[in-house]
């Protein structure tokens, strides 16, 4: 199989990129995620699906906690991308200087978003790499018209250097992954 | 919470439109899904995560084959979203007369569609009126230029009676989906 022939189409299939907040025993991170579903089609009971990398401190936080916030981003919250998104929480407060309110789950909830949902877990699968997490939205709001902020639109939009730094994280991170993949020993998979 | 202040964030994490093939000890079926995620950053090992309804017949074929394929949908198949979307398999041949392939996984591959991933599940976790399926992508194909279909584009490009029967079809599945998730009691979810 030709990874560059399906690229196109795996690009697709992430969504806006959202500030994941969390906070366990006092400690609150957020980072930034892009794998996140809608998985309810019933509106008394609305759920989403988050994908979260096992090496990240929102990680800790969210197995901790159970529960987490989505914030999505605007358009004009690149700094916030920067800042949550190519750094690690662990022995940095990412969160110092940022306007939020505590939420009904204890996550922050940011003052400044295109919209956000508060999200209690009720199930966890492993994925290897990362953990899925299927979550009830018990909390939320849109703050804003048009369109949440996306991956590609950033990429346009933010200054040359920040995108090599992106690419570096990023690179941090597949190589983690992959690591990771190739240590476990898949069975299977049994019905 | 009120749902209408989040469903336009809600509506905003499906995926594009795929019609997902199955095949089951001869028996092969196609369902329309928009619940579909990246779920790898690791160019090697490309992975989905894929929510399958448990009263679907395409949910028996997947759970004993354990494979599935995505066949993404282009501008020119609203016949197919509602011959594949808005009818059950069950005492249907929905593929009778569609033109496919029969791919590596033994998973029927539609010959026209915008682009299709093959697929093996590796894990599976349980959403209550559905299941949440991990797949390593093994295959797969882009076959054209632009963009695949999505639900708010087909919604616009579709007769209003299609749209009627769309709306019928959907109050059904969030009926059927309800009752089971008004029926399970969920003991709070443990790290």
């Amino acid at each position: 199989m030709d990874y560059e022939q399906i690229s196109p189409l795996l690009g697709r299939l992430w969504s806006p990129l959202a500030a994941v907040t969390s906070q366990w025993e006092g400690q609150v991170n957020a980072q930034i995620c892009m794998a996140i579903s809608n998985a309810s089609i019933v509106p008394q009971r609305p759920r989403v699906l988050v994908q979260i990398y096992k090496g990240n401190y929102s990680h800790d936080l969210i197995q901790g906690s159970g529960a987490f916030a989505l914030n999505f981003l605007n358009k004009h919250q690149l700094d916030l991308l920067r800042e949550f998104g190519f750094f690690s929480g662990r022995g940095r407060d990412k969160l110092a200087g940022i306007d939020y309110d505590t939420g009904v789950t204890g996550s922050p909830v940011l003052k400044d978003c295109w919209g956000y949902l508060e999200c209690r877990v009720v199930n966890a699968m492993d994925g290897g790499d990362l953990t899925c997490f299927l979550a009830d939205v018990v909390a939320g709001e849109v703050r804003m018209d048009g369109d949440p902020l996306g991956a590609r639109e950033a990429r346009r939009m933010i200054p040359p250097d920040w995108n090599e730094q992106w690419d570096r994280r990023l690179e941090e991170n597949v190589e983690m992954s992959r690591k990771i993949m190739d240590h476990i020993d898949y069975t299977p998979w049994q019905p």
